[in-house]
């Protein structure tokens, strides 16, 4: 689909962060009707986005909460009327955090994940007599934070007798981000959940909810209806996808929904040409396997090979017509969740206009 | 220096960027004397600090102006009352930046960065009737943007003929960022300097300014106390230091004069832990040759094996005393210039006490 990034000269200064609403909406509805049609529920991640507007597109469209990873985004996002969170990190509640951890309790219904006994001490004492509840985070093979499958039951037991209710387990499958992961991954993440929720009940407790998530495996997991484990998802990417989703095959090329809009600011050498969209609007995220530092999808054989804060250093094929000083084009960040956490706010493109400006509601809330 | 990033319990939210202002001072001081012991001006580049208060500590010691990356980090610091101000990037002088330059212009002492004849010719037309003047950009061995020193009097005469006053040139030697890479790097420095003002002589034209910079070469630049060609030096970094830097052999560890603080908030595993200070604070740099994603000063054999958004994890030796959950400690960020662009402000510590917080007065000013 090329063109679809292309906007009126001076619509926007360069380097620029787009949001194609129509890809955008498009995302979103796609996930929301596939984990419904496997029966279950959708809680995305909006670390991804960290905006308000587009977690209400994705309530309005039957999602049962949201997932983020630190208080300050809980609170952001309350603040903006959101009235389920869950804050899917092991949150060790110190002094101020259990203030605000309280705060939050009295307004929204917050859910807290935990993965030690020490840590649910710490959170009963913050969310006494809230209705709040915590999920157990599971380690499925990220080998991150999260206790062993088998270890849930203690960790769920503890927390019980601390007076904090569990509502189930969690667990991310980051180990997903890598050519061919997804799959196992995905299998990862099922048993791990079983055996957690085995772990819970041979401690004599519940597990309703199985939460796993990631955009490279949300497709695959498998829940009620198709009598698998999962009962809830927390993908985040999904919503823009990226340029490593369509490396891992995970999307298509017109399915990213966000690109960083560049201009061409230096020619230097034959085979080499510079955009203004360096490490400060793309993020400096680049993973073994990805081709380069962002993809170009109107120059899909020209490759980043450079990343500096200000400059991406292109390498383009002699054999094709190069750019010119001037030009502007459109690069997709390898990792979007990072790219949009550096601007204040997002410009929306629809039918190749910009129609809106949004802000990105929880920019550095990192506390 | 053990135990000087130890901040009263609860005194700041983790993870936070944290700055020791006495080591910044010493820092600031100990270029401003190295620069001038050499008859060489000092001109900083800010976007390590993005900081309108470090920026004035500069000047007062004696800075010629400071260097910014982009208009925007130029509009930001003029707006703070920095009266000299260049811009080392090859701008590219859209109609929408072509104003900014204008209005900036007339507020400021301008110097704006051109690497070939066309963007000469833009910046002439935005800048004409101005006192405004550009520096020629010349690529010393980054393989960035910048012209070959041989090419810089075309680029020297194309100015001059479109009425624009040529101060010299510049060359960012970013090559240095590898072990082993900065005497290399600065020698390149010296050779192309050298060789672009000999491409202006040969061109009729004077070159009165020969820039270089890099926070690694610049203890080695030679200027006119020591018969070499530099005039002038951007370094950045220097102000605060990074992992990159104490791996690099450029500074020690205690001149690192800014970490984040964070909490230890999960002990999944024997030798395993888990910090809240993520790429999201610390940033995703991580060059091939550095040891991890960033260094712990209090830590020193345990490395920060993985980093996702808001999780370090850091391989501990099980011979050592493993920190508990609620443990805090620093982080040196591999490279502080990103991440201080994570933050909106930074917290300022001496003696062990928050004494101030200071806005990151440029972040995000991209375009």
């Amino acid at each position: 689909m090329p063109g679809r990034w292309q906007l009126p000269p001076g619509a926007v200064p360069t380097p620029a962060v787009v949001v194609d609403t129509a890809a955008l909406d498009t995302n979103l509805r796609a996930m929301a009707d596939s984990a419904a049609h496997r029966g279950i529920a959708l809680r995305p991640h909006v670390k991804t986005h960290k905006s308000a507007e587009i977690a209400r597109r994705q309530l309005a469209l039957g999602a049962a909460g949201i997932t983020v990873a630190t208080v300050g985004e809980a609170e952001a996002f309350a603040d903006a009327g959101v009235p389920d969170i869950f804050v899917a990190y092991p949150v060790w509640a110190d002094a101020a955090r259990a203030g605000r951890l309280r705060e939050l309790a009295g307004r929204v219904r917050l859910s807290v994940g935990v993965d030690s006994a020490t840590a649910a001490h710490r959170l009963a004492a913050a969310l006494a007599g809230s209705p709040s509840q915590v999920l157990v985070e599971v380690d499925c093979g990220l080998r991150r934070s999260g206790v062993l499958p088998a270890g849930a039951g203690v960790v769920a037991a503890a927390a019980t007798a601390a007076g904090l209710p569990v509502a189930g387990v969690f667990t991310p499958p980051g180990h997903s981000y890598a050519p061919g992961a997804p799959g196992p991954a995905a299998a990862d993440e099922s048993s791990a959940l079983a055996a957690a929720a085995d772990s819970l009940a041979a401690a004599g407790l519940p597990c309703p909810v199985r939460s796993g998530g990631s955009t490279p495996t949300a497709a695959l997991s498998l829940g009620p209806a198709n009598d698998g484990p999962v009962t809830e998802l927390r993908p985040g990417v999904y919503a823009f996808n990226d340029a490593q989703q369509v490396v891992l095959g995970t999307c298509a090329v017109d399915q990213v929904a966000l690109a960083v809009l560049a201009t061409v600011v230096s020619v230097p050498a034959d085979g080499r040409f510079i955009l203004d969209s360096g490490a400060k609007v793309l993020g400096p995220d680049r993973p073994a396997w990805a081709p380069g530092h962002g993809l170009l999808p109107d120059f899909p054989v020209s490759v980043i090979t450079g990343l500096w804060e200000h400059h991406a250093v292109v390498s383009h094929p002699a054999s094709q017509p190069a750019p010119q000083a001037g030009d502007q084009m459109a690069v997709f960040p390898n990792h979007v969740c990072t790219a949009v956490n550096l601007v204040d706010s997002v410009y929306v493109a629809q039918d190749g206009q910009v129609v809106d400006v949004w802000p990105v509601t929880a920019r550095g809330r990192n506390t």
